[in-house]
């Protein structure tokens, strides 16, 4: 059986992302792509690596057959995510939302880092968060709502999110962090993370050959993060622009309680928690002792590599994910997403292989 | 039926992006990968983007079971692929050959421009030119003699001679080139295409933020192309290093001869032919006039992407290809030869599309 | 003395150089840098590497004190150049123009090129080319004007002209090139080449590993290359960008002419007569043969390298200039001219050493 | 007055940007350049960006006037320093070393992070270290030694304890960071950090399009750090490769001390107190709230840019500082403690502009 699927706002880095996942999807076929500015337009005009596998247009999204899709993949500008979705869950369709707009659980923290009101918080409560190898049981569900044909609306966690609670997650919820000690997120992301938006940030020649920090201590993954770890108000998120297209390194320093963590005392032990807290989950790879991830491992993939160092003399644990921000951080969490709602296989259309360089 | 596949040399550039492919292939299943440089070590311990897709370790030459192998992609230095042929071909092993070692048909030719006789010219002679979309009978040729269970060996055409043969071939074959005119062909590499040795030249620092040409007048794909197209003595050759990884860009500049070139005398008409020439090749993706290909496009990939610009003041065409230095312009069209020897589709495992951003 | 210099469009990033070289120049100070778009907006907001060098402001253009300067840099678009330029000129500004107004010595082929009439016929003919490596006397001459009181206006060759002209006049002005041939161009740019415009273009993940012809047989830098080395008809220009902020390199392939090259039969005796010809030019380089200039060792110079090959068996000669678009093909090339006309040393503030790594 | 100066071990990348400095510095003539590895080839040879600056060939160390230098650059290997170092200054030359070793003041901090024991323990008592905006009566102190004709060694900083250290200092010395809590410093560095030998790490096709933590707990700069902070066994310090030839970042999370910091309650507060404390810094640069650092910015300089962002919700301070890792944190750095001992302006020879794009 093939389902029917759409991207909405399909012309944006994350959307096109999407396309090309879809495209090579066995299960799930791509309908529509809609993008109200390029309406009209080829897909692979405008991204032209895809010239000779659609010769879909983008089309509006009134126009677009959205109602009658099985699955819809919101890849819009958080807000606008609010606005469609009502309708396509009204017509039984599974969104898979890549925005932030069913994220945060607290609608007055989503109005806080937003500076917006939420305006469906009737929805909210329904969202299952999408990190399927931290929050399997809010994935489960969402499978399980979509078995009973009600339903589904998945709120895909956000690329920096992603990356960061894969490193903390299994320390964390072992209860190994010191209660009331901030945890330090360091991350790193290529320019696709930036968006498509041309302008002097996003500009070549200001982007390249260039690092810096942006958003410090006002990013809205912040909250999201907190929320995911169960850290609220301990984390301190710094994200970094580096000059690469794809591929985002989250770095991040966990103060290990001493008192409780008796029985994990080395790396070694770390390593060890983690391959057990991911053995489930085809595309983590917790790296050995000694091993550090890089993200061009990943890029053009759903998978995520994870290191682990452990300094016993200051008690702390360095953990640093790599992913690839549009795909396990985008598009390929998404696709994951909805693989695991319908019943497929976690890796269908998702197994392609890094360029090894 | 699956076709027991290994890959001689494999920890090269080329070489483990043959792995990469063949990971991927429906019909091809990668018994073995060698290097004796790096036998005993996982290879996706030395490349880290194949953790999860295999568990093999690089293995000896001398170790490897290559006499039971269905087909041996040799991705070793010329001279190396002329000594570990004839034993495989005595083994009935299809060889497609990666190396420059039976590219040239002349020997004299090969030992002047390589600096060394060659040592197998009777297989020579038998050996098939990998360019299935210019020398389609060659290619056929070789499917022919391996239905007839005869040795098959391909020497598949480099990086350079196969975006610059693509560009050219159709108006050259078409005899719109000026008889006795040069034909200038000026090409950019991204650094994958200088190798894996880590030499000043292939420093991140020396390579970065620079643009420079080599090999000028002495780069041996130029007999290589100046045989593809017929035109000995004739062509200017080029190239040029830019800072990237993957991806080939070949300008060729023919100078049309404009007492036969009657009935093509713009853009749009060479745009006709070029894709009335490729209309049997799925990888070829001529563009529309004032349309020009972009590397990015087919990084990853065994596609290539022509644009085509006439000037008819000048008289001249300008024909651009587009590839992957290390897709079409090496692992890749050594698969898509080695699907058209086996008689399975072209694109079989080559089905991938490049990252649209 | 201290001349009053002025930068008009220095907003742009061939402005933002020239602000750049005089803040460090001894002999011309900067008293304005003028951006409609950004006046009010201190010049090291825009652009922090400025940071502790100014404290000034851009201004507009008409609240600037143009008339008082000794010079003014105009680095505005083409046309507007046209606009400003005469009332400076009636006030006694000796004027450098960065733009293509003045650069084509016929009207019709302005015309033809830039789509749009010119405006200011009489000016043009007083203008003088600014190449001095090349068109010496020009650039005498306005030197002469200067000193007799009378108008100076230079128009500074384009980053492509001036690079490829570099790398074909002493071959060309020998009359060693068969006449009838066509000269083939192929050049590559960094992004800076495209302007500080934020598009789809610009964006950094898609001019970032990619490569791509551009302008295809319609770049306006055509007619003046033909301009400067007097070969109307003859040139096939084909210029292209790659993924590195500064730096262009140009590849010239010159068909010799091999009657009358009697004398110059070896890539030595090339370099010899490029020696000879740049004897007096303290910023290009000749390279001896077997070298090959590399951009990354001439940016944030007005230096530029030059290597040649020799081909006697084809009967070309492959001449390959380096220079940084921004130095030596805008800014430095403007600051250059500025020293000669009011009559300082040629290097007077262009003497920085580009970073060797 | 001309002091006449060497730089040991020149051919490195912080030795030839050692060289290209000299070069154009008023005060301090660059006389030698030993390198036992390249003796005999032109500086400009190796490194053309040179070209038309210097005729020196570099020169064995056994082969160099090193004892009668005014001035002796080390740009060797930590161990090679100490070698060189002692009968340098029993000649009276003053000692500039860019290595390691004599950076940590205890002898068994060093023989425990560098592996080797330190063979000169009473140098190393003398030694002033080089970080003249956070440890400016050790430089002052080194250049009385110089005017009283005593033996005068300074010990530069590393690139990292360096950019760290400036952005921890002023909040650290005021005691404004809660005791026992540990500093996070994740820093990210362009690839000449990783210095010239060509290897798997630097090839570029591996450093390109990638980002990685390396050294984690174990890079050598954290005692370093520490002890310049006087935080012994408190910091966290986790550097990073990314894909650019220069600059480096450090972002540093402090733990404010809320007790104690009640009259630095915002960001303004701590851009007020930084800005005190480099009020006599010319190279350091503090950023307005809201304003972060781009290593763009300082590129080719020996500026030091600071970003500042308080929390006050959590309670941290996030200092983010950009250098030039060959600049400020290499060869910049010892040219200026140079000039401050032998009471030069501190800028000589170091006023050059970053490229504003």
């Amino acid at each position: 059986m093939t389902f029917r699927a759409g991207v909405v706002g399909a012309a944006g880095f994350a959307g096109i992302e999407a396309v090309r996942i879809l495209l090579g999807h066995p299960d799930l076929e791509l309908v529509c792509a809609t993008s109200d500015a390029n309406a009209g337009t080829r897909i692979d005009e405008m991204y032209p690596a895809l010239r000779g596998f659609t010769d879909l247009e983008f089309v509006k999204n009134s126009e677009a057959p959205l109602d009658s899709l099985d699955v819809a993949f919101l890849a819009v500008p958080h807000t606008a995510a609010m606005n469609v979705a009502p309708s396509l869950i009204g017509s039984g369709v599974v969104v898979i939302d890549l925005s932030a707009d069913f994220r945060l659980k607290d609608p007055d923290t989503y109005a806080k880092w937003y500076s917006t009101s939420h305006t469906e918080v009737a929805l909210l409560e329904k969202a299952a968060f999408g990190l399927p190898e931290v929050k399997a049981l809010e994935i489960r569900a969402a499978a399980d709502r979509y078995a009973a044909a009600e339903a589904v609306l998945v709120a895909c966690a956000g690329c920096y999110p992603t990356a960061t609670s894969l490193a903390a997650a299994p320390t964390i919820f072992a209860n190994l962090v010191s209660e009331d000690l901030l945890v330090v997120a360091d991350a790193i992301s290529g320019v696709t993370g930036a968006g498509k938006k041309a302008n002097e940030r996003t500009h070549f020649c200001f982007a390249n050959e260039d690092l810096e920090a942006y958003g410090v201590m006002t990013h809205r993954h912040t909250p999201e993060i907190e929320q995911i770890l169960g850290i609220p108000g301990r984390l301190v998120f710094t994200p970094h622009l580096a000059p690469l297209n794809r591929g985002l390194l989250s770095t991040v320093t966990l103060p290990i309680d001493a008192g409780i963590a008796q029985d994990i005392a080395t790396t070694e032990d770390f390593v060890h928690l983690y391959k057990d807290f991911y053995k489930s989950s085809p595309f983590v790879h917790v790296l050995e002792s000694g091993k550090q991830p890089r993200t061009a491992s990943v890029v053009g993939t759903n998978n995520a590599q994870i290191g682990l160092t452990y300094d016993s003399e200051r008690g702390v644990l360095v953990a640093v994910c790599a992913i690839d921000n549009l795909g396990k951080g985008a598009a390929g969490q998404a696709v994951q997403c909805a693989n695991i709602v319908f019943g497929l296989s976690q890796s269908a259309g998702l197994s392609n292989i890094a360029e090894p360089i």
